[in-house]
């Protein structure tokens, strides 16, 4: 079975949000489609493990904010990377709320959707949430963040509780040892002594981080 | 309720193939996406009304084609605008079976994935399966066509069982009369004056049909 044709499928990015009683929660996913045209549904597929996923299950309501090309790092890395469990994710970010009271973006994103779930189903590791749109609104005309923009051009990275995990692209060169983030898991395209030789300034591209949080693998 | 902000959910384009009872089915879909990694399991999201879906249910199996940019309008045509129960869709295309004997393109793909439905779950007018991929392959480099490319650069539409169907682009000046192809929905961008200038065997860019079948709307 040749893996690299999973690498095929599209899909755009985005940050799937909810409430926990009172705090905002959400986190980033590749899994939104719309499901039928009338009624107007949508589909999320989330790790059982993402904290948010706990959380839609209580409320049965998400919010989906559709992230743009214009999306800082720091944003993907803070919805991607870490856990509504232990810190407030919207905190450092522009945001507002629907007229039902859920979280979404207003900053790297040109839409968002709010829907109430009306089923679910467990897959394995993942929940898949089909739910009814309620409220919708198009923010900007900002071109829209692809899987495929945010590997190619982003050069970002896929966290391990992600539906497509193993879409995560490997080093061309197995053989050749990279300085990869400790924190987010981007790989630095080139050679060790190219990440030695960049200045001590040198921040990932994905999460932010200075080099010191980089180890040679 | 802005249902422009569903224009920014991102999908591939594919082909959805399956047996019935000896002979090759299969219609275009946006909806497929992975769902798990471990197992590596897949969705896709059907029209009951699609005859695909209903062998699928009998067979239990069914094939991904991923498309690619070099397609053929002809292909699409095809597979997204006529019905399996009336042609035999594959007879004027390249393909080939999986071990299995299920079929697939070979032609405007990069791509294919065959699974073994574990769940389906109905969704109003659609089904979306849930399956294990058994047998994948990677055919070539080519472009994937994304919704995006097809809407945006082939100027192509949706058909009304699509689960995108409310996606389609309106002209963008709905005061305007345009000619409209009456087999495939395909609006022709310019003016009646325009299009009436257009060559005597000027040819719908969706599916390929003559002047004569477009109806001034």
């Amino acid at each position: 079975m040749d893996l690299k044709a999973l690498y095929d499928l599209t899909s755009g990015l985005y940050v799937v949000s909810a409430k926990d009683e009172g705090r905002d929660v959400g986190c980033v996913v590749n899994t939104v489609l719309q499901t039928t045209a009338s009624p107007l549904t949508i589909s999320v597929c989330i790790n059982k493990d993402n904290y948010t996923n706990t959380c839609i299950k209580k409320s049965g309501e998400f919010v989906i904010s559709v992230l743009s090309q214009t999306v800082k790092n720091t944003l993907i890395s803070t919805f991607g990377f870490k856990s509504s469990k232990d810190c407030n994710k919207f905190d450092d970010f522009k945001h507002a709320y629907t007229n039902a009271g859920n979280p979404y973006l207003l900053e790297g994103t040109s839409a968002y959707l709010q829907a109430k779930v009306i089923q679910s189903l467990d897959i394995f590791t993942h929940t898949i949430f089909i739910a009814e749109v309620n409220e919708a609104e198009k923010l900007n005309t900002e071109a829209v963040l692809t899987y495929a923009y945010y590997h190619q051009v982003i050069k970002g990275t896929t966290p391990p509780k992600a539906s497509a995990y193993q879409q995560t692209p490997k080093a061309e060169n197995n053989q050749e040892e990279k300085y990869v983030c400790c924190i987010c898991g981007y790989t630095y395209p080139g050679s060790p002594a190219d990440f030695n030789a960049e200045a001590a300034d040198y921040k990932c591209p994905v999460c932010g981080v200075g080099k010191d949080r980089f180890r040679r693998e």
